[in-house]
């Protein structure tokens, strides 16, 4: 592949989420690179908050997200006596929850589609039981239509 | 350090596997790197599968690969009742270990060598007991040739 | 927003850690973009150890970051039976510990400075009891001067 030369676009996404769980943004995120004429380059992917994360998972049987629930609140069980609960039980699970799973992620971009594996989605996963609103910053760099 | 102008190139390695464990891709990523002709940059690395992961870890005792298979056993034993159990009592386990994984990375380049400190190797971890290809995509963001 | 044009600059920062903890480097990190004259663009954290690790956490509470060391105990806990117990009791939780957290962070970079949430700090999380010197690698991609 020959070499291209490179420009950079970025842009801020927004999701409300409605307590724990798993939100598909795979459309958003290629809807944006649609739109600027991506060609081929690399995303990055950051959310801007320690409560909720980003994962690259399985996208056919929403079972695999119940399991991947569940073994969060294995790895950040809410009866544990945590030093910080003042904001509440789901808090400091959601910060472990957060640490071990992504901040920020790489993607490879090919003629402005995600060049996710057949069974990928990216996936916002909100660990706080409250609705949030979450802040999801792009990053393209690559060829620009 | 003075700036450097930046192109870029994108290649895809395939890695058959067999079974769990860890497998040191450090010299097949390195060696596109020299082919390619790279010099000063960044090398982002990309594994397009939910069951098979990226870590970067020590690469002196093999005792340290073992133990850390068994962590991640610990954190997702295979023994419990999952609500995904179709393809396999090692599926869901492996979904859960990439989540707690990686499945990108980005690593410095120096010179067109990856620069990565004296006991670092990057590690393809396979997730599942039955043999796979597996598809690593990386793409370098540099200075080239 | 309209494309901009990308250079890249590189540096390594290196930090003296004192045993187990969080060590707060987002202001370090900071000071090289504003020397550089970095603007818009995106900025990787590369830390060049495998038994220390990088995280963006809450900065505004300093019990989160007890919670997390200890979340990271139970995750990696140093009484088990590691078959890698050469380099001491701490070493090998230690490299568990690096592989569940992040070797490399991608961060968005506004007008030169870092674009983390409001409550978002960036953590070298040292893993092992002794005193150790560690280098982090910084990558600034984006627009220049």
């Amino acid at each position: 592949m020959t070499a291209h030369p490179v420009q950079q676009k970025t842009h801020t996404l927004t999701f409300e989420t409605h307590g724990p769980g798993f939100t598909d943004i795979t459309r958003e995120v290629s809807a944006w690179l649609g739109a600027e004429g991506a060609g081929d380059g690399l995303l990055s992917v950051f959310i801007a908050h320690t409560s909720a994360s980003l994962t690259i998972q399985e996208n056919a049987d929403p079972d695999v997200l119940r399991d991947l629930a569940d073994a969060l609140d294995s790895l950040a069980p809410r009866d544990h006596p945590y030093r910080h609960s003042t904001e509440g039980s789901d808090d400091m699970p959601a910060h472990i929850k957060s640490m071990v799973t992504s901040t920020s992620l790489s993607i490879p971009v090919r003629q402005g589609a995600l060049a996710l594996g057949t069974w990928q989605g990216l996936y916002l996963v909100e660990h706080r039981d409250a609705p949030h609103r979450r802040r999801v910053v792009l990053t393209f760099t690559g060829a620009l239509g």
